[in-house]
Parts: structure tokens; sequence; C-alpha cells
């Protein structure tokens, strides 16, 4: 966040304006720019465009970079507007004009587009694996808790039996979904855009296919205006998937807040991830859940903010899209903390065994009794008569266990298909 | 929509507002309702909870049913809350007892879901091909006009030179992305989510596997409770997939209604898509872009509406989830009528081909005419200074034409490589 | 909802695409379409561009249109396209030219632009009564149960006493915000926009206050291009305040359904509004409240879609503006109707007077009890001790009530004053 | 924005993660805590919980940490979670057990409710001085360019004649109705929360009267629950003034980019607010202007994210709403440095005097025309066929000046009547 200091002159204004906070956001993406810069260099270099003497200065000092980059010691300071003028300050000032060099061919645009592209990749390769860990995690728990009961509720109203495996499992299935999503954003943004320059191509005779097996992307996006259009459309891809994993993560809490009420207390999760107060002993108040559905909750704005953004802006580069960095990036940093919180408290959450010993419980099973009349030969109607009776006269008295054989229900969780099903996506 | 009649007694109120305007929006879910209700009895009868009379006689009349929705004389009366009670009072007035039986082990909820993931599958498969249809003729479209240049605009400047060829192939290779998207929403609707019952699974021992391959699903959503989650996960999918599709055709139309301006005079699109006046004979209002473009900026706004119904609400069933067809259903019709419309439209386009030979597009070849010299030898600081003086002294006359290589350029459009992007999506 | 039949041929569909489903949300537009073609009558009749004679003739027909639409018995047929369309035809038909003649000096632009905000004026009058209806009663319920206690919940974990007296007070005071949202929405759309025609004005000499006055509006929008540009920013202006409305009675409605829940067990309202099971006794859906949430939800996503129809649109009318009302009209009729709702449930909702007998809401009291201890002249940190000390030793029996006297408090709910601030708005 | 380090370990982790970034944005608000921290202890020595003593200190220490506020020394170290633990922090090592008193009667969540409700009341007004004058700074340019004639377009379609002073105007005058939303907000954040404590109140006798008068608020929230429901209801009224502001001046933005390209070439901004290229001298990208409609473009998503972190929480505190920060302080930053800018830049716009000398203007006046003969007493439909066949025959030459008399229109347009309606906001 940028303060907006009153005293300044109206040129200084112009510049915090147009610059933003991209210097902080750009901190993310040198490594990126970094990479894509090598690539486009060792490209220029084998059409001839670059020396070998010029390949050679420029290598040795953007490994110097990367290294700074990765030691945490680079910085790109306020007479920069951003990440790329400053690396190429820095390349200039080294070795002259072979700094200068490497922009043949190149714009801007370009480098952004491309950064972002290997940024976005990385980011949602992680948060793959993130949503995999978590899921394998919940098959775990709901293996280990398979038979313990939990009431089932619709319309909030206690209704029928489930338990902590279905519970579990049911998140972890859903995840699944998710990949999908994370998949498809990886296709979107696994296609080199470099050599789109300013958004229409190059009169040089660039070899993209040298830059996108350099950078290891799959394919390319041949058309450069559709490389172009990638910018602001492989951000909205990206939030797509992550809203999607977020919408899950986000009701998970939700029930893991709701279950921790003292009117559910359905279960109990690590003291280091609650806040609580001495003179009320009972409260544990689930903060870490709470910031987790609060910030999936606010992620799954992002697709609207990035829409609002782009819509109706006509094909070709618009400064407005600068601003989409501000959305994704911090974002990004949300889901994969709310996903490393929620697989470190997951993983180390009490669940309550005795939960169905409250009376309040005890209609849950009375669809199952009904069914077993029915199963033995009871027509519904005349079962139904009968329990409604037995219930109305306080003679029903169930056996608080299930018998549900079918496949993914409580007696037969499935927990190896839908591992097959998480095994899927590599 | 249903207007309120103010002099309506209470309880009929409640009535109109619980069941809203459910019907209508059946109506396109019926047919799916009496296949998955088919295979349900199907099932029942191989686990012998149907006899073999009943299920000749409900196989009977579920044909008759389908057979009138397909032919248009189903009709939803106000009686009936909605498709599924319809249904019910049909086969149970015709056959009596069985047409009951055919609701063992499955709720209404159970109904909607497996009903709703048919119907999206159906709807998403269609605008699929409706997408790469329109990309195969943008293809086309580009091929035949690839020779015709264009004014590049960054900033909504004129910037560099572009072709139709470009532009057409552009939103091709962009709707490839889109459809990466659709896949996705494909695999999560493809599960099958028949035998959740309310949400927690049935003690009865239904087959599920039978269903599924009954239904044509794939797979099957395993975990009952998952499946009860698919509701409103899988229409917020479709609808990420649709938003996906929505923004690229969107901007598409964006692009054709400013070309369409006499600002512009790019292009120009049958008179029947467009609205004039006999006294301002130039003006081609070009309506069904501005409906294309307005539906689909619509349609961007339906993950939010869903993310809205759904955010927050613990597991299980809430009556809240009934609303999820109001947005979805509309929204897929626009969807559809927006691709269709594009595809007529776009067939019969007309380009301008003298776009070029404004003055106002002079300097747009300054930067190849740069880069030329760059490559004759030139330092690009001289061959700089060389353009910018003879711009400022009039002398700088370009050759209006490109000799773009590198792939994906104006002269190199790799159309074959985008259509075998295309191709991937069968 | 248009179903898009496939065997239509194109103009038809074209005819299709750009009608929507117009003719249907303008008949709750039509009785506003009559009144200000009636005004603009009289007012080109005071500037001489109507003859007496013509006057009469289109006074007597419009009066015939307002009462069939009165009485329900005025249709659009498939013929038009709308309702402008419609009673164009009618009075044309009818009375000859002069039916041609009203449209001397206006548009359809600002047809619909007068006729919606007549509308909305009227809507948003009507929901500010509603609001305020529900508002007293909420009062009214706060002083009736004024001594029944309610734990309150921080982080959904059990925190300190509240009691039903605050709970029904605190919406009413929380609606007097959304208040001030209805009346600027109502400032924005009472201000006439006729005579601006195609947007930029006209060149014959008409008389803009003459309608003003004549239709009931406090002032003009003066400026032409200002009062085309109330088209989408009228809408979103309501969508606004009825979003504003529409997340309070949301956040009413999840306390309900949660308060029924028999995990609270705080609350129960008329079966009517329920749905049950006659084998799970117990069990009360809470099917209205649960849809005036999904509905108000629904809502809160309105003003996005609106924003993103209208969205980076240069100044000027533009096609996609036709679409704003398939959002505004039915999110209209739900409000109204959810906010009609809420006022017959909760006028007869039946609280628990025996909540806090349960023990797990002991501790509820302990922070008071501290309070006393300090006020008794015993140092923060040894009375926190003592009753933590208590706590732990099971000596800690609180007194289940309350003595809290500042204003706004659970003895001091100052209703009178609320009252205030709702009869503000008259 | 936070950067997760990787090697962290776990309970610093979690801290991370519970934190955020509030130290950052908390700097904001560290005056207004400062300043509700005195009226709290001011009322707390009223009603003798204070002694002399210690609110002498207290007042000392708080107004030297007011000053440090104001010269920008004051910082929050990592050790503090936000600036409340800052503050009383170095209130305790100053003065003492003095420092500690202050907390009677009040929690962590009274004092961000307070402080966030100073804090919105001061920048709601900020931006509404700012909207003052930028719309009369509109008032002013459109009375000098009032005779400077411009195309009106409809479908962006060139369509009537307009002006500048129309275009200028008409801006001032939406900017009236965004007032109104402004006040609204206003009223809302107007009210004194403090009290609420947890949410529910206090046993103490506080004063809520003595901080309302010392606060300067209007009114308070008299009822605790809906004083606490007003975290998060205060920032959402406040984003909704706030997105009903950006919406106008992103058109206004949009106008201007559109209107500066080459294809329109109506108006240049000063070169200051541009970048451009030396070689393509033409180029003058307005990136002030698409930064200015992309920043208002995101804060137009706002509303919905404050939603969507707050819709379906019950009633109660949530930590959810710590991060309702994150989002509304940085637009107001954002929104306020557009208005300055556009402020700054529309000062000195520069408009072309000889837009209509160009041919394609030519059938603007058609309707002028016809209108004319209609006047002159031709019938419409004669004059319409002679106007039509004039121009088919290149008979129709305009003479390119218009006579609008009307009210809002080009040669009457009311701008005393606009500036009153924007005096009505003092």
């Amino acid at each position: 966040m940028k303060l907006w200091d009153k005293g300044l002159p109206t040129d200084q204004k112009i510049d915090m304006f147009t610059v933003g906070n991209d210097r902080q956001l750009d901190l993310v993406i040198a490594k990126y720019d970094v990479r894509a810069t090598l690539a486009h260099a060792k490209m220029l270099h084998s059409i001839e465009l670059l020396s070998d003497e010029d390949i050679l200065k420029i290598e040795n000092e953007l490994n110097d970079l990367a290294k700074e980059i990765k030691e945490g010691t680079f910085i790109i300071e306020d007479q920069f507007e951003d990440v790329h003028s400053k690396i190429e300050f820095v390349l200039t000032e080294k070795i002259g004009d072979a700094g200068k060099r490497i922009h043949t061919a190149r714009s801007r645009n370009d480098q952004v587009l491309v950064a972002m592209h290997l940024y976005l990749k990385d980011e949602l390769s992680e948060i793959k694996s993130q949503v995999k860990e978590l899921s394998y995690d919940l098959l775990k728990s709901a293996d280990r808790y398979k038979e313990v009961l939990l009431p089932g509720y619709t319309h909030l109203q206690i209704a029928m039996p489930s338990s902590f495996g279905l519970w579990f499992s049911a998140y972890a299935e859903s995840f699944a979904d998710d990949l999908y999503f994370l998949e498809a954003a990886l296709k979107v943004v696994d296609q080199n855009p470099l050599g789109s320059a300013a958004g229409y191509g190059s009169s040089f005779p660039i070899d993209r296919e040298f830059t996108t097996k350099e950078l290891g992307f799959t394919t390319l996006k041949y058309n450069v205006v559709a490389a172009q259009m990638s910018r602001g459309k492989s951000e909205k891809s990206t939030s797509f998937a992550m809203s999607s994993v977020a919408g899950t993560l986000s009701k998970l809490a939700m029930d893991v807040c709701l279950y921790m009420s003292q009117n559910f207390d359905f279960m109990s999760i690590p003291s280091e991830f609650t806040t609580g107060s001495s003179i009320m002993p009972h409260k544990k108040n689930p903060d870490v859940f709470e910031l987790i559905r609060g910030k999936c909750n606010k992620i799954q704005a992002l697709p609207y903010e990035l829409s609002l953004l782009t819509n109706n802006l006509p094909s070709g580069y618009h400064r407005d899209l600068q601003l989409l960095k501000e959305g994704i990036v911090p974002a990004i940093q949300d889901l994969k903390a709310s996903l490393e919180m929620a697989i470190y408290a997951l993983k180390n959450v009490k669940v309550n065994n005795d939960i169905l010993n409250d009376d309040k419980y005890d209609y849950l099973f009375s669809v199952d009794t009904l069914n077993e009349l029915v199963m033995k030969g009871m027509s519904f109607r005349d079962a139904y008569v009968k329990i409604g009776v037995d219930i109305e006269n306080g003679n029903y008295k169930p056996e608080k266990n299930t018998t549900h054989t079918h496949i993914g229900s409580i007696n037969n969780l499935c927990l190896d298909e839908i591992k097959e099903k998480l095994k899927h996506f590599n």
C-alpha cells in the first residue's frame, strides 16, 4: 500500500500514481524476469543478433542477479518504476550496450507477460501439490475416524446419521473437482507468450520455439495478438481455479467453526490454532479457521475484480492491465498460506467420540429403522405409521449405529477409489 | 418471473414464495428427471425392490412422458411445485403404488442433483461444440483475410501493423484456452451423484454402479456427502467455464462494435444483424454484437451470484440451493444463443481492404523501418535518430506492408498449429 | 426465460435474440409508459405541436390502456418487440396519425428512461415502507421479549449474556442504516430524464418543466447527456440500496435458521413457514427463512451484474442497456416478497424462555461477576484470579441475570430512540 | 503484502497468518485509535473509574503519541500484532497500571469499531470534497467550451450533434448523484459504536453520550449488537458510495481514452499525464486516465469482496472481520488519488475546435433539419422523404450548428441549476 503524501509536487504524484505498488509486487516476479531475459538473450545469440561476447557477459550478470534474488538481497529502489527497469539498469551499468541489446525484439509488455506466465505456472503447481497433500490427509483422517458417528443435517436440522469418515473424505473428493480447474489453469499459463512484443509481433526473425524450450513451456501461444490477450486472461484463469479451491476450503472451515461451537462440540483443534480466555475456560476461538474462511471468501471475489478490470476493453494493450498484479499476487499468498494452515491444523484435530449419546440425536435413525421394516417386507405406509406411533408414544429407542453398505456410504467409504481420483493429477 | 399478487391469502403467498419460478425452469430439466427416474427404477428392480410387473409399468409411463416432453406437450400445472412432483403424480395416478415405490432409497435432493448433472453435462457439451465451430470459422476467416492489414493499437493509440489474419485467429486461439475450462467443468459434472439420498446415503443396498452405467456417467461421486456438496459446486464449476468463454466472446464483440464505428470503419456485418436509419444512411447499429457483449458480460457475474448463494453455508442441504437454477438456466440459454449469433454473423462479415490508405496510419511502420536498419547493421541508436529526423522533416514514407516471419506473426499465422490445439478437444 | 427453438430460420432467431424477454418484463413497466406518454402528449399540446383534437383522442385511449393494465387484461403479443411498440400500435390503430405524432421530440430511449425512473421510484418507496414496517415490528418484539436472555456469541463461541430484546432491536436499528441508501437511491431516480431524446436533446422547443411537474418528479436531470447516462446508473443506484437492505435481512435470516436448529433451539416460527417430517417430529425446516436468505444473497450480486453490463462503455446509448431490466425487475420482486414474508413470519415467532437453564451457558456471566468485584473496589488482577480459581474449583455459580444500565445495553434498550431514527424517514 | 517464508517454525507461521498485514494498514488507523482512547479515558474519569492522576498521565502520553503519528515517526514493530497492542504497550510502559485501566469496559473489537468509524467518516468527507471540486471544475470547462461541437454517438455510431459543454457538464451532474450515496454512507458511519464492548455491552455504568460528544459523532448506534454489526456494514456502506463515484469517474476516463485516440482526436491532455514515443510522434498514451479507469473499476469490485467476507455469518464477532481493512484502506487511497489526478489533468485538457469539419460528421444534423421542416409545417412523413432523397442525391449540406433551446440542451446548458444541485451537499 502506498501512502499518498499531501505535500508532494504534481509530477512526483503522477509518478507515484502510475507506478503504484509495483516495486513491492515485482519482488515475487523478479526471478522469472531474470529467467526469461536469459532465455531471450540466448535466442538472440542463436539468431546472431547478440555476439558470443555479449551473451557471456549477459549470462554472468543474470546469474548474479538470480543469486541475489534467491538470497533475498535484491531490492528495487525508488528510482526504478519496476523490476524490469531495475534489471535493465543493472545490466547496462555493468556491461554497457550489451545490456541494452537484449531488448532487441522485445517490449516491456512482452517481459511482463512471460514473467507472469512463469510465475503463475509455478504457483499453480504449488497450490496443486498442497491441495493433494491436504486431500490425502483428509482421507487418512477419514480412515482413522470412520467409526465415529455424527449427526447429518439438512436445513441445519438434525436429519440422518453421518460420520467423521464421511465428513473428512467428502472434502477430499470435493477437492478432486478443484484439481480439474487447477489443471485447466495450468494448461492456459503453460504456453509461451514471449515474442508478441508490443502485442503485434516483430519484424525481427526471432525463434520462438527456442525460448519455448529454454523456458520449459509445453507449447507456445502462437498468435501474437492472442499472446497479448493472455494478459488478464491468464490471471483470470488462475483466479477461477483458485476460487474453486477457496470455495471448498472455506466450506470446510465453516464446518470446523460450527462444529467447535459449544452448541455442537463435535471436534477441537490444537490450542496453538485458537485463542481463548482463562475466565471463560470453555472458549476456544477458532481464529485460524475463521481467517482461512475469510481469506478464502475474499479470494472468491478475485475473478470479479479481474473481470471488471479487463471487461469491455478492446483488444490491444491498455495500461489498466498493470493493476492485475495487485490482485493476484496477494491472493496467491493467501491461498497458499490458508492451505498450509489447514494442513497443519487438520492433522491434529480431535474428534468427540460420544456425540450421539445426547438424546436430541435419537430420531436420526428413524429412517433407517423404517427402511429395515420395509426390507423385511412391511409396506412403506404401514412401516411409516408404526414408527410415527412409536415415536409419539415414546417407544422409539434406536440402536445408534448404521449398516449402510452401498458405495460411498458410512460403512463403505471407498477411500481407495477417491484416492485414485486424486492420484490422477500428477 | 413471478408477479406477486397483492390480494392473495398468506398461505398462497408462502406457496408462491417457496415454489418461485421452478415450474418454468423445470421444463428444461424434465427430460433428465425422466431419464434418471427410469435408471433408478431399473436399479431397484435389479436389487429386487421393484417387481417385474412394476418395472414394466414404470418403463411404459416414463417413455410416454419422455415423448410428451420431446414433443413440447408436457406441462407443469400450478398445483405442482416442481417437475418432480408432477412426474410422481402422473405415475401414481396411472400405475398406483408402483409409482410411489420408485422413491424407495431416493430423495428430492437426489433427484435434482442427478437431473442437474445430466442437464449441465449436455449443455456443456453443446457449448463446447459451438466454441469449436466458432473457432474453426475464425481460422477460416483469418486465412481468407490474411493479406488485409489493420492498425494495431496500444492504449487505443495507433501503434503497430496488424492484420485481419492476426485478429481473427487470435480469438480462435484464445477460445482454445476456454475449452480447457469447459472440459474441467465437464469432468466435474460427469460423476453420478445419484444415491446420496438426503445427503447422507441410505440403508438400502442400492447399486450405484448400475445407475452410473445406465446414465452414461464416466464415474461416480463416491462419497454421498461430496455428492450432496456438488449441488452448487457443479453449477459454479459450469459458471466458471461459461464465464471464461463469455469473457472472450465479449471482447470480440467489443472489437466488432468499435471497428464498425465510422471512426474506425474496419468491417461491416450483414444488415439483418444491424439496425439503421434512412435519414442517417451511414448508421449501422451493431445491435446483435452489443447484445452478445451485454449477455456475455452478464454471464460473467453468474459465478459471483452462485458464490453468494452458497458461501458460508455449512455442509448439508439448505433450501437456498433451490435458487441455483434461476441463475444458471437462463445464462446457459444466453451463452448458447450468443455463440450461435456470433457464428452466423461472423461467417458473413465484410472487411475493409483499404484501411491503411489513410494518412493517420503512416507511422504504424516506423518500428519495422527501424528494425530493418538495425538488421542491415546500423546501431539501434543511430537508426532511431535517423527515423526520428525523417519523421520530423516529413521525409518518412513507409511501404505499407510487412515481412514478419516469426511464429505467430502477420506473415506466419500458424493457423494449422492453432487448429491442432482445437482438435485436441474432441 | 426464452427457450431457443432449434428449427427456426435465422431472421426469427435474430428477432428472438434481440427482443429477449422484454415483453414479459415490460408488463411491469406498462403503466409507467402510459403515464409518461400522456404527460409528453400534454406537453406537446401545450407548445402547440399537438392539436386540441389530438390531445383529447390520445388522452382517451391512454386512459383505456391504463385501465386494461390495471385490470390485468393488457398483453404484449409476439409481434411487438416491447411495450412501447405495442402501445404505439394501439394508438395508431385507434386514432391514426395523432398516435404517431406523440413521438415528436421523443425517442425509444427516452421512453424507457422515464418509465424506468417512475417504476424504480414507486418500487423504492414500497421497499422503504416495508423496511420501516418490519423495523417497527422488530421493536415491538424487542419490547415484548426484553426479559428473555440469550447467550451472545463471539467466534460462534458462547461469550456474553445477550437478550431477545437486544437481538430484535439490533436489526431494527441496522435497517435504519439501509434506509439512508434507499433515500439516496430515491433521490437519484426522482429526477425527470424525459427530453433527452436519443441522448443529446432535441431541436424542438419542448417544455421539460411541464413534464417534470406532470409526472410528479421533484426535479429534473437537466443535462440531456446526464439524463441518458442515468440509464444504468439509476438501476445501479437502486441495486446498491437493495443490496444494503438484503444484506441485513439475509443476516437476520441466517440467525433464525441457526437459532431454529435443535443445537440452539432458541426460537420457532409458525408451522406454515416450515416443512417437516412425521417420523422426525422434531424437524422444523425453516424453508421460508432459507429462501429469504438465498434471495437476499442473490440480490447482493445484482450491482455487480449491472456494473459488468455498463462498465467501460463510453458515454452514449448502447443496446447492451436493454439487458438491465432482466436483472433489476425480478430482484425487486424478490426483495419485496422476502420483506413481506419476513414481516409475516416474525410477527408470530415464538421464543424459548428457558435457554440459559442449560449448564453450558454458565460461564456467560463470568465477566459481569468480575466487573462487579472491580466496581466493589477489588483490583482487576485480583478479581480475575479469584474468578479463575472459582471456575477451576467448580465454585462458580452465576445468578443468571444482568444489570446492564448503559445506553443500548440489555437493561436499557433505548427502543424509543431507535424508533425516532426510523421515523426520520417519512 | 506479507511474504511467507518457507523455513519458519509453525507457531511463527500461525502468528504471521493471524496478524496478516494489519501493522501496515493500522498506520492509517493509529490517530483515530488515540483519539478514541482519550475520549474513553475521559469518560471513565467522569464516572470515577479513573482517578484525576490517571487521566492526566494518560492524556499526556496520548498527546505525545498523536504528535508522533502526525510527524510520521510512529511505527508498529513486529512484536505487536496491531496498533492497539502497540499503544497499550507504550502506555503501560510509561505510566504503569493507569495504562491498563483504560481498558476497563472496552474490548479490542470496540476499539477497532470506533477507530474505523472515525477513519471512514474523515475519508468519506474528503472524497466528498474532491467530488465536488472535480464537478465544479467540470462545470467551468463546460462553460469555457460550450460553443465547441462534438459528434454524439449511439451504439458507437455517429448520431446527433453534441458539444463539449454538454459532455463536461453531464459528468458534473452525474457526480451529484454519487454525492447522495456519499452522504448516506456518512450518515451510517457518523454513529458512535463505542461501548459495545465484545458486542453485547458491559455491566459497567459507562456514559456513551459523553464519548459521542467528545468524538464529534452526530448520534450513536444505540443498540450494542447493532453497533457490533456495523463492523462490516460500515465498510460495505462506504464501498457502495465509493463504487458509485468510481463508476462515474471510470466512464469519464473511458471517454477521455477514446477521445484521445487518433481515430477520434477530440481532445488532448498535458504531456506529463501521458507517455509517448519519439519515432511515433503522434502517440500520446493516456496512461493516467487508463489507470484512473483501472483503479475505479477495481474499486467497483470492493462491495462484492466485503459481501463475500461477511455474508452468511451469523450475528456476533468473527475473526474474518479483521480482513475488512485489507480491502477498504487501499481502495480509499486509490479513489482519492484517482480523483486528485482527474482534477489536475482535466483542468488542463485541450479540446479540438474543428472536429465537425470532417465529412463523416455531415449527417449528424439530419434530424435537426427534419425537425425544422416539421416546425415550418411540413408533415413528418413528407419531411422525412425529402431529406432521405436529398441525402441520397448528395444534396444534403448541413449548416454545422445547433439551435437547441430546451432545458439541458446544447444551447441551454443550465450550468447554474446543476451548480445548485452540487451546492446542496455542503
